[in-house]
């Protein structure tokens, strides 16, 4: 036999028919009878004092059936970093100041979307407009109006992180650069708009549909900010069209739609709009980057400085943790033996930003690998040979704060260095660029502080062999539901289709932290892993006592068949033992458990993936237009569980990581966003792509199921940086401010043309 | 501190707020996208052969979407005494042969009701009408047509029961009565018809919401009947308007929705309406008894021989239980030495008859009730002395066939002598006639074959000390989530309002046979407690360890206290305990688990309740004009867990039991019923009802959850038997024929008249 039936196999995702024929239900879809439509009015100001509100001639309004605003809730401010009550700001309807523009400050239910819509005009607020600040750099200066009441300077929250003794190393150093980086904004633009749909029920019970990565996250958050216990809030997940980090915190849809079905006691849904969906929901952290980067002759880097200002926009949202994350991975992939990170954000009056995929590291690669390149080629060495001779390695200890096993770093360099070999010399204009990263499997750090363990999983087996899988992991598109059935049914020995999964349904599945940091499969899947073993063992003691066999020897399960794993061939089948189990259990069905929570892998993340990208450009030196030719990865993700997905993931991360080094932006004019529309915000197409290839390097993590670890987000970190590198290969100028849009190129070249003169 | 704090209070139900308000949805209304609208074409013949269906006009039908026959199926018949093959006789959509007016023989799926309701008529079967029979003292003569392929004299089944010596014991008898008794038929009249939703996905597999009494049945019947796995399908029982014993089975808009959704790929929905219900779906069986009783002279019983004939109709549905109840009720509640009874189902081409609230004891109760009058009168002994010298006492085994632990017959007896004696010297015409019975608290037979324990639940409880109830039992309106939820909340120690509960959703609920034969209490009940008593124990441990007590104290749980049983001042909060115990089991929720399956408890039932029940009647002695004055009951449920529950079901039980003894009949003119609707079907309404007045008796049933037994259908025995006895006394007439209508009354004082002159 082989040694996985189910693991590394190619097969169609769990929910791929119901999604490719129209027929899955995402909460957009969702009608309940009596069911009314909510709209949000929203601060047309960057920042004023609310001065006051009048609904009267909104509520006068026929099909209108209730408004509400701050008034109406308990006055709490939420926020996701549970554990600092201070770090939480966000009122969602403000009462006194707004604080961007699209800011919520009142909402109306009613018949319909167009009666919701012109009852939001007859709402009147008297705004006193306040002087704003935009610039986080502006922000943090003595002149700056103040944002929030007791925060000075705006500085919303530092962090530091240092080991070693840099001060010292520099003096070792026999070659230094300090450079400085933009790092732009970025938006999600997922498929489906933030919305949810929410019903109250006569008892005081909420239920809240709603397209989320966390929906145990907002069932707490919801309670918390409706003065409700958790325990009454279920909220139920249905597919999601798509998250990259923009849905996991409580959001203007969710609770909006509560609290007028709280008021009204009818289901309220509320869908933005993709304006709404640019202009009020969160997005990528704009960054500053200061960096310090000392080596000796030979190419090992001895020390490592970094100062980061962020753009925090008006509320904490998840910046506290992407400034906390761009500080570890500004040290990503190598091995810094001094290193000292600072990093401040700073609110401004605009939109929060907040957590997208990468989640601070495509900003410190893009500049960690734009600058170790500047050192190569400063210090005469070939880009891929100094990475190599800094690269981290298996069972590297980030001093003080991660423990990283598995690491394939080495393999992807070798592969990569073949590929650009094979590549041969370029035609002119051309370049290759190269860059390195590595990537988390879930978070360590609990901000939520959540007493639950990260990932639970039940498995529960029925007469006819199949198998209920209760998670509470959420299938957003990313593929979880099909990689944790395939987890389940390779860890119990059956068929991936005897497997049906039940996910993010609070009410039904055992709590999960969610789909960020790329958490689910190495987290969900051991808690997976763990419950079908639980069940496994279970049938075997009964398949044991059956055969009659030596107690000495080993057994187990695989497609269906119960055996002695040394003698295959002697076994019985599993639908006949399970049969069996339930009537020695005396009718029970068997059930299995399982959690994971991580434990002794420092306080990052219990696994590391990592991967090296050679992007190819072919730059027009007259007009600065450039176009991707190719992009090429090697990528280690452990034993891969479901390949097809990784492949998926790996074009996706291309077009968004894409999209971000090259044309992506969100340009503002006094914090007002000018491009809300998918005219207008430029996403790279099916037409822009380039080539992609993925070089799969073979890696076991042991603390993963199966050897498995991260595999799409840690894709979204070294585009940005390949790109810088390769229009340098092929154009000469280093562009260090993103997008490198070919506007920036241009002007570039035409400076180098002057300076050349 | 009180026994109980949950137990025995008056509370409201948990569906309650959103029962009066109309928010608690039933598949009724429930709508999907895409949705489509079901109808079936039913027979118009009794009994014919099916020589062609042509659907072609209908398919061409604009709007029609699918149809169905017979030739759709994979040609199984089912039945829900699946041990027992030969059994397992109905097609659903006929193929060869209807028996029935109102059997299925096609099926549309169109856009909307009137869509389909014209495709009907454009559905061209021929038939090919045969001789058909409806009387089963008919139908199993010689002569009579066979209905179902070799089923000898069209007896579908036939049951024995005997203990002592019958034959013998007549020698001993001082005085014996043989006299025959004709009970009919009755409808359930739920409020919500039977319906169904099904939608199959494109995976193969199927969901169907429907108003069932048995999620679990109708999940595994389906599977069965559409050649799938039965963990293919999912069955949920939203609210349920009704079932009283008429939705346990597979049925026809159950199986036509499904049938059509698997052929369409498109949820499909079925209502049958009013005239459906009452003419193609089951109904209570109408039964020909033929009595010999014998006693001493001073009232001792000593045999009891039944001869038992039931109209079976076209189907064996769960006639065969009706017709083993019947003949253990019987016998019941008293003590015959000697006993014996033979039954025989005869096939008719009339609806089926199967269950119905009482499930054959209603039938056997009027019966024995008039029976024992009559030797009492005949013997010069008062009708509740003879009841009490033969009636059944605590610990008596019934012998082969049960074990009856917990009794109040006699304290009822005491308590109906009292209220009879308060009533005093009644007026002219006016009589009270008297009815004791017992009845099961779930049926230990296991016809159905399930493999799995006969109730189970899980108790999950949250951070917040908030329960998660996980149970298959059936909320049809008779109060079942309140019950358990009350059961849970005490067994762990909280509030009632703590408890969240999720019933009847073979997807997330563990499995139980459903709200029939009074099982959910006792069963379900047991399977709840134990569930909640493990969790507790899980924070018991936590506690203790805490405390730091001496381990030879007990602890429990209170409100929300946990404590020493014997010092219950010390203790600690259970709110705290919960988040201590799941930090301490590393995150993952407290988790209990429970299920019950009877042991030990012979053949019939767990537990049996008891009762006597007083119907005071005034009769017009020139019309036979009479009225129901005053019910009164003296009734022992063992604990009573919910007391507004039971006061709910014993007016239910009045009027429908009343009806029964009353009015309620559904005559027929070959094989057709004429009295299709509510119009014309006679129910007891709000202003006929009487007095009812209920005496509680307090037993204690070692057996049940906190000593709690049946206490719904138990009571819909004694009231046909109690009016009968009652007119007798009034008018001195016995009817031996239900219902006791005003017209069978005239007529039997006519004939009196006669005789007497």
């Amino acid at each position: 036999m082989s040694k996985y039936s189910v693991i590394g196999t190619r097969v169609h995702r769990v929910d791929g028919v119901e999604k490719v024929t129209g027929t899955a239900k995402y909460t957009f879809d969702m009608v309940l009878p009596n069911m009314l439509y909510g709209k949000i009015l929203r601060s047309p100001h960057p920042h004023a004092k609310i001065l006051s509100i009048d609904t009267s001639k909104a509520e006068k309004l026929i099909g209108v059936k209730a408004v509400v605003t701050g008034k109406d809730t308990i006055g709490k401010k939420q926020g996701i970093w549970r554990r600092f009550p201070e770090l939480c700001d966000e009122e969602i309807l403000c009462r006194e100041k707004v604080r961007y523009i699209g800011d919520a400050v009142a909402a109306v239910a009613a018949i319909d979307e167009d009666t919701a819509e012109e009852a939001l005009d007859l709402i009147e607020v008297d705004y006193e407009p306040l002087p704003a600040v935009f610039n986080p750099m502006e922000a943090i200066t003595e002149e700056a109006p103040q944002i929030h009441e007791g925060v000075e300077l705006n500085i919303n929250i530092n962090r530091h992180l240092e080991w070693g003794n840099v001060d010292d190393a520099w003096k070792d150093c026999d070659h230094i650069i300090e450079e400085q980086y933009v790092c732009s904004s970025q938006a999600h633009v997922c498929m489906e708009t933030h919305d949810a749909l929410a019903s109250f029920d006569h008892n005081g019970k909420l239920t809240i549909w709603t397209s989320t990565q966390a929906a145990y996250y907002i069932q707490v958050l919801a309670a918390d900010m409706l003065g409700i216990r958790e325990g009454d809030v279920r909220c139920i997940n249905p597919y999601t069209g798509g998250g990259f980090g923009s849905k996991f915190e409580l959001d203007s849809a969710q609770f909006c739609a509560a609290l007028l079905s709280q008021k009204i006691r009818r289901p309220v849904k509320i869908v933005l709009n993709r304006e709404e969906e640019f202009t009020a929901t969160k997005r990528r952290t704009p960054m500053y980057y200061f960096v310090k980067l000392g080596a000796k002759k030979d190419g090992t880097m001895l020390a490592k400085e970094v100062r980061v200002i962020t753009e925090g926009g008006a509320y904490t949202a998840m910046g506290a943790t992407a400034l906390y994350l761009t500080g570890f991975f500004s040290s990503f992939p190598y091995k810094y033996p001094n290193y000292r990170y600072d990093g401040y954000r700073a609110y401004t009056n605009t939109a929060p930003t907040s957590a997208m995929r990468g989640f601070g590291a495509p900003q410190s690669t893009f500049v960690g690998e734009s600058m170790i390149d500047n050192l190569a080629e400063d210090l005469g060495i070939d880009p891929i040979e100094i990475r190599r001779k800094n690269g981290m390695t298996p069972n590297y200890v980030v001093p003080g704060q991660a423990w990283i096993q598995s690491c394939g770093l080495h393999e992807c360099l070798d592969a990569i260095e073949k590929h650009v070999k094979e590549r041969g010399k370029l035609p002119p204009n051309r370049g290759i660029g190269v860059s390195a990263y590595g990537f988390m499997s879930g978070g360590i750090f609990n901000w939520f502080d959540t007493p639950y363990a990260f990932s639970s999983a039940i498995v529960r087996i029925n007469i006819d062999g199949k198998v209920d899988l209760f998670t509470g992991a959420n299938e957003i598109g990313q593929g979880s539901n099909t990689t944790l059935s395939m987890i389940c049914a390779e860890a119990l020995g059956v068929k991936l289709d005897d497997i049906r999964i039940h996910s993010a349904d609070t009410g039904i599945c055992p709590p999960d932290l969610g789909a960020w940091g790329s958490r689910e499969t190495l987290m969900n899947g051991n808690a997976v892993k763990r419950a079908a073993e639980d069940a496994k063992n279970q049938l075997i003691e009964f398949a044991a006592a059956k055969m009659g066999i030596n107690i000495v020897y080993d057994m187990d399960i695989k497609d269906g068949w119960i055996h002695l794993v040394d003698r295959p061939e002697r076994g019985v089948s599993y639908y006949d033992i399970v049969k069996d189990a339930i009537r020695g259990k005396d009718g029970e069905a068997i059930i299995g458990r399982g959690h994971y929570t991580p434990h002794r892998k420092g306080m990052i993340s219990p696994a590391y993936s990592f991967g090296v990208q050679a992007a190819e450009v072919e730059v027009d030196p007259e007009t600065g237009r450039y176009k991707l030719v190719n992009v090429t990865t090697a990528h280690e993700s452990g034993t891969v569980i479901n390949p097809v997905g990784i492949e998926g993931q790996l074009e996706g991360a291309i077009m968004m990581a894409g999209g971000y080094g090259f044309c992506e932006d969100q340009p503002m004019d006094e914090g007002k966003i000018l491009n809300p529309s998918i005219a207008d915000y430029k996403l790279i197409r099916a037409l822009d792509m380039p080539e992609t290839e993925i070089l799969e390097i073979d890696t076991y993590e042991p603390e993963g199921p199966f050897g498995a670890k991260e595999a799409g987000e840690g894709l979204t970190n070294p585009t940005a940086g390949a790109i810088g590198n390769a229009v340098y290969k092929a154009a000469g100028v280093r562009i260090r401010h993103l997008p490198i849009t070919p506007e920036k190129v241009f002007r570039a070249l035409e400076a180098k043309k002057k300076q050349e003169k």
